[in-house]
């Protein structure tokens, strides 16, 4: 297809598309002639992903283009790249205490989960249950087995629910599932909330 | 307390403070003379709250003057505040497909979920499940359920889990929560999907 055709299938404008282009996000298409190129299936896929990341997931484009080298890291195994596509995706100045730390490779540990070694989530959490402690929420161990129950439940079900396709295309739908599934899975923890809330504090109006 | 021993006790630089008490979201101490006011439990609590959504919630002292509009109304029952804030901590200008508002309507009236009549996280959620879709990525009404009651363990597990307190003191900790433990459970979502893509596209290391 040519760069029109890309632009009304993914709904992004031609320019922002060449500009994508220049800056290397999208690999450049199929010369035909001096000025004109060919774009595929590949490139759709592509687009949508740099849009879900920087519309849905709020990345820069700095982010984004981390998390597409990764995607695009041939020599790794499917795993390893999925583990280094979530790193992407999240800040990398992260620190975290000693306890928290340990308090998550003991919850790994005990689940057994097989997590990539490099994973920078195992920091990103520690942090983030740092980040409660520091406001004066303690964070207990029976509450966080039930986060990570429920983490668990959802993160099987997408992965399981992730079409067969090629590597390429497998990366792709995790990376947008990862992104775009959260504020999903959010919405619904505060919707429920607020009818435990109701169901604990009383109210007349729902 | 002086303002030196709240600076202390919420690591938030004295000028930090002094701003906050000029824009208003952070109520003047008792004043103490002219120039001097002491300060109480209620301004540390209030002070982490506005450092917990700027630093971790990542909003805008605007958006955080919203929340705070809505922790402090005190007119409304407490189920209805705890729907305000959660609406105030989430952007205003979204749209969503009317399929998408029905899917939400379904599922909330199947679950027999309580929701503040006025609550935007209705909209959020058709929101977000449109962005799914527009990449391509349909999201079936099992996976959409599995969500739904991963989400409702979480939240039953968090309201059940705060503190007896005043009014005050409950709206502060669940905006708290709802700001923090979000990236808890998301953290622990991409530690499960590395998991579980591990052991359907295998991997030798973990």
């Amino acid at each position: 297809m040519w760069i029109a055709e890309l632009s009304r299938q993914t709904d992004v404008p031609v320019a922002t598309i060449k500009y994508y282009l220049r800056e290397g996000l999208l690999p450049a298409g199929e010369a035909v002639g001096a000025t004109r190129a060919r774009y595929g299936e590949a490139h759709v896929r592509r687009l949508k992903l740099i849009r879900a990341l920087v519309e849905a997931g709020g990345l820069s484009l700095a982010r984004v283009r981390s998390v597409l080298a990764e995607v695009d890291e041939e020599s790794r195994d499917l795993h390893e790249v999925l583990g280094a596509a979530h790193g992407a995706l999240i800040p990398a100045d992260l620190t975290a205490s000693d306890e928290s730390r340990r308090r998550v490779d003991a919850l790994v540990a005990e689940r057994g989960w097989r997590i990539y070694s490099e994973s920078p989530d195992r920091v990103f959490l520690a942090d983030a249950i740092d980040a409660l402690e520091k406001v004066g929420y303690h964070l207990d161990d029976e509450l966080l087995k039930i986060y990570a129950s429920a983490a668990n439940e959802v993160a099987e079900a997408e992965v399981a629910n992730l079409p067969d396709g090629d590597r390429q295309r497998t990366v792709e739908d995790t990376v947008l599932v990862t992104a775009l599934g959260g504020p999903v899975l959010l919405a619904l923890r505060r919707l429920a909330q607020q009818n435990a809330s109701a169901h604990r504090y009383g109210s007349t109006q729902y």
